[in-house]
């Protein structure tokens, strides 16, 4: 298909999802939002970005709010770009836009996070996708984004990449790539996720080096990672042997900074604990891997966070 | 030694050292108290004690703060009941009130907290105390017993009980006694301490059954508690095969409540987490016992608070 007739629609356009919308529409493709705040903001002005891609602004084709649902057209390709959190029910969401040829893509973080998508659309086409990226809205409308954007995608079981969808990212301005296996990438992101976001939780925002400087630190978090390591390696999708000193390495090479779910604590936002921690340890109790570093970790933030919270 | 003539100086006189001096002074002896704070008040009124023992209120027989060493007499026992924590050089403090024949008393939380006294006192004998109580500290010099009052005490090293102390702290109206293992009882303690402070303070003050209620609340605390048994085997004073079914149990049997630690965290004072758990997980080491449990608590809460605060 043309990247002109594809017809996207953005399911939680936020700063992630408005960027992924930019960038499609950057290439050419219809690229319609659905929003649950901000609404009319958009809707007058459209996104406003700051990026190091230069001005990548836009308008949607349209601005829809969920009640539009009956409205609204079919559409080829729905970007699921909500938080995976408790409080959002990502299925009820998707359900109002999504056809029988619809391919659904999902740009969200965590392990074993696309069943419950499967089970709900089990006829249409599933991509996973993961992003890398540092975005944030600053204000209604308004988005910064400071650095990356690369999207590795694949599919969850049967179906093909829609044709030109990759190429419409890289022709948007970022760096996308198809994968086989992209379960693989999502493990390959866990061993850092997992340990560092929860932990900079409970250690109340701490930067990266805070974290692994204090005493005991770096080896509380190798602990973890060698964890994550083993339950990929269960799942089928064991990591490099290096993967733990490679992880270690580059955040000691970066200056210390706050990872999302630091800064989503200390904004008192929600945070995807059961999305980046629970489901490894769900995994590794499927497999009978033993992960008390894990277990410690998930067991006390489930002490701290009421479970509608995680 | 006739208890009237027993000469005792309190040394951190708060809610714990008053109440344990307000016993002493009952059943007799000639108590005075080194003080940092609300010197003046105590000076004038005493302490002031509510108190389900009736009515405790005491005098010192003199009100020291520590540049008044030079003017005190000798003391046959000096009680040291400060918390144990960084910022407090307990050596520092016993140090100008203990003469060649003074016997060191400790009633202090936690475990291997002897060995910097007996270092810098090896002539002295020393006891080690663990109280059992509930009691705080509601004004200047006014003091609310709310509850219990047991000591248990034992000699740490050679050397002997002062004949009639125990009897003392007994005649105040309290039930006391002397043990020849005071490093067993600590570990008794510390199997219900280690776990229960220390996860509450990263559970952001939770009481004991958002703890045990919370998803794998249970069978992380339960985790924690085996690793002190082995620890605590280890160390050569092995509990009872049920210590941790029955301290799960008394503490189901209670209504919820927030421990000593959770309510300094709250409070934003310094919590005694090296006392309570970093030394157990430090014997773990020296004993090569796996605690990968408390290792965790214990690399968290260090990336949490800075080493001053620990």
């Amino acid at each position: 298909m043309a990247i002109q007739n594809l017809r996207v629609l953005i399911v939680g356009a936020g700063a992630v999802g408005s960027f992924y919308g930019a960038i499609l529409h950057r290439a050419g493709a219809q690229v319609s939002v659905v929003m649950r705040s901000d609404v009319e903001v958009v809707k007058q002005y459209g996104f406003q970005f700051t990026s190091p891609l230069g001005d990548i602004s836009w308008h949607p084709q349209v601005v829809y709010t969920q009640a539009d649902a009956l409205k609204a057209p079919t559409f080829d390709v729905v970007i699921l770009c909500v938080k995976v959190v408790p409080s959002i029910d990502r299925v009820a969401l998707l359900t109002p836009w999504v056809s029988p040829d619809t391919t659904i893509m999902l740009i969200q973080n965590g392990i074993d996070i696309e069943p419950p998508i499967a089970q709900a659309f089990p006829r249409n086409p599933l991509m996973s996708a993961l992003a890398f990226i540092a975005v944030s809205r600053v204000a209604p409308g308004q988005i910064e984004h400071k650095a990356y954007g690369r999207l590795v995608m694949g599919m969850y079981g049967e179906g093909k990449v829609p044709t030109g969808l990759v190429e419409a990212f890289n022709a948007g301005g970022i760096d996308a790539k198809a994968t086989e296996n992209i379960q693989y990438e999502r493990w390959a992101k866990c061993i850092w996720n997992a340990p560092f976001n929860p932990v900079s939780v409970l250690a109340n925002g701490a930067d990266t080096l805070q974290m692994l400087d204090a005493p005991q630190g770096e080896t509380t978090i190798r602990a973890m990672m060698a964890e994550v390591m083993a339950v990929a390696a269960a799942d089928g999708h064991a990591l490099p042997a290096d993967a733990a000193d490679k992880n270690i390495q580059v955040t000691r090479d970066m200056p210390a900074y706050r990872n999302s779910m630091a800064l989503d604590f200390l904004a008192g936002r929600e945070l995807e604990l059961e999305a980046i921690l629970g489901n490894v340890v769900a995994l590794a109790e499927r497999y009978q891997v033993a992960t008390p570093h894990l277990d410690t970790l998930w067991g006390i933030l489930q002490m701290r966070f009421s479970p509608s919270q995680i």
